[in-house]
């Protein structure tokens, strides 16, 4: 699918496609050959087909490339422009990887490393759209959004009462006069999620680190002043549980934060309490979760990730919970990041084989 | 319904009464009889049930208000306590009446008037948690969080591709570095969303006001520098159809603004843009939001309130549009809000009662 309003007509496409062809009259053998993994769209595109010295080769369904094709045309392939969906594994002629992704799991860095094989990822264009949605699950999850929703599509618009589908406040108010906003992770995506949160009136601010990295009281101090908080400090887990209103889970996946949401996590939070989990599903224990808003522990959840996404079935122990609003790993899908994560990844690829400094290359430890 | 966790105990409730009904031996004849047509809850009752001079009759169940309950229950009572779906005509007997609404076009105000009724009602307090709900359903709008939802919903969440579900960014990004709010309305509303909207990055408002105020260039500037807004400026309903990127609707309901959003307003607005409405439901013109939204000629809506709710079944127009957001008019149901509400109305007409200021009076046209 490409985004509207956003494409070049394939008129001008073909125009300038026959231009570059007709001035460089190369066979393929003489080109650079890189496949690309899926259709990037007619914005993105063209960045590549028009460099007469690469012959691209595309998978050309609107579907995750099957890896026999992949086996069938990575011989002799110098580049490979991948998403999340696709495994990767460095073949002998590979010079470059780049993904369109702020993930790497599904890439072979070690075997990359060994060969000299250079990485290109896209980090960091997401952080405002995926603060965005942390924002827009925080709100859902609070104010009974999905309960609400699912009524009226159902044509049961409910009566009004003084209480019905009553929720706690994100934003102050006379009765709640403090709010805090924890996070589990506390990098570029954190802190734009929590500028967000300042103008509902949020006044405190809990975070955990990663354990490698050190506390640093004068950047913690500035942030503190920036946002205009009460207090900002980094804590422990159990600080972040028993002390928010809201905890973002915004932590990198992998082993080291596997389950980091736990069933022991879940029932030291306030029972007003509500969790969002934009990062990734395996941070988050879903048969815990959903315990936790059967029994009442907390007070909802917002996930954009669930763990063994995209096989979530209605029986989902998350799915079956009303107070769990849950949407299907949409945090960076605006046409904008999109677009521009995209356009990243080609120009990583194009610089790589090129041998120019990759726009955002992953460093890889030998 | 009452909300959790800020109940008394029963015991504690029955005791005071029973202390109260001790010291102050009356029988209800002596008494001032005052009407109650929904349970306010544990937290506010006591306002009522604890002064002795007071005979509280209350509609016993949790739901609206029967016209024959209260026909056979109004005659002596010298007070009403009343909620938004309970239509009020004043009775000889009659001196307060308290509405625990920000509306009052279900009370006869003209009759209240001219029988020196006095009428109180709860607006403002319910302004941050409208804001909150008003940003949400901007983001759910502009982010096809209604799709997403029932996606997961029926089990079939979506496989990765680059450019599913993708909407336009609310906030500003690399590709779309200016944002503009549109505000049909500029009370306190209006201004409380648009500085929650300040972090994700807007840098232009307009607005339309009611026709009969003036417009104040000094306050605007104000505002603009509040905001740190390249331009804050009233215009013309048309500027803000054409110029804004999220229009809110937060004006009042009534004849003067009845389909102010119709098919002439929608097809001048901007193919990225999303309607937001938190107002009134007879403010936008339904049929033409869905054709808006069918044919393309804007993103996205959001939508708490719609004409002829809670009468909304499944063949709704709105219903049928997966980009229309719906959730039914829970604008200000937030536990904290509507405690506040109830209680505030139960102030007010117990200051009317005992002739002391009101909290909140409505200022009635005589």
């Amino acid at each position: 699918m490409s985004p509207p309003g956003l494409s070049h007509s394939p008129l001008t496409l073909a125009t300038n496609r026959l231009t570059s062809i007709a001035s460089h009259i190369r066979t393929d053998a003489e080109k650079l050959k890189v496949i690309v993994l899926r259709d990037m769209g007619p914005d993105v595109m063209p960045l590549l087909y028009d460099r007469p010295e690469l012959n691209v080769v595309m998978w050309p369904h609107d579907k995750a490339c099957k890896r026999q094709w992949i086996l069938e045309n990575v011989p002799g392939a110098s580049g490979i422009l991948a998403t999340i969906v696709d495994k990767i594994k460095a073949g002998p002629s590979l010079r470059v990887i780049s993904t369109m992704s702020v993930g790497y799991e599904h890439i072979d860095v070690q075997t990359a490393a060994q060969r000299d094989i250079k990485v290109g990822y896209t980090p960091d264009v997401l952080t405002e759209a995926v603060a965005d949605i942390s924002v827009m699950l925080a709100l859902m999850a609070s104010r009974n959004g999905r309960q609400g929703i699912e009524f009226v599509g159902r044509g049961e618009w409910p009566h009004w009462a003084p209480y019905t589908l009553c929720g706690p406040q994100l934003s102050t108010n006379p009765i709640t006069q403090t709010r805090t906003a924890g996070f589990i992770g506390f990098g570029r995506i954190s802190q734009a999620t929590l500028s967000r949160l300042i103008p509902f009136g949020f006044t405190n601010c809990i975070f955990t680190s990663s354990p490698t990295s050190k506390s640093n009281p004068q950047v913690e101090e500035e942030l503190r002043k920036k946002f205009n908080l009460r207090s900002l400090r980094r804590g422990t887990l159990d600080d972040v549980a028993r002390g928010s209103d809201v905890v973002f889970v915004l932590a990198p996946g992998g082993p080291q934060t596997y389950y980091i949401v736990n069933e022991d996590f879940l029932r030291k939070m306030k029972k007003t309490a509500v969790l969002v989990n934009t990062a990734r599903g395996t941070l988050v224990d879903s048969d815990a979760l959903a315990k936790a808003l059967r029994e009442g522990w907390i007070w909802g959840a917002g996930v954009d990730v669930v763990e063994g996404e995209p096989d979530v079935g209605i029986d989902h122990p998350l799915v079956k919970e009303p107070r769990c609003v849950i949407v299907p790993h949409i945090g960076s899908a605006t046409n904008e990041t999109r677009l521009t994560m995209a356009s990243l990844a080609a120009k990583n690829l194009i610089a790589g084989l090129f041998n120019e400094p990759m726009p955002v290359p992953l460093q890889l430890n030998k």
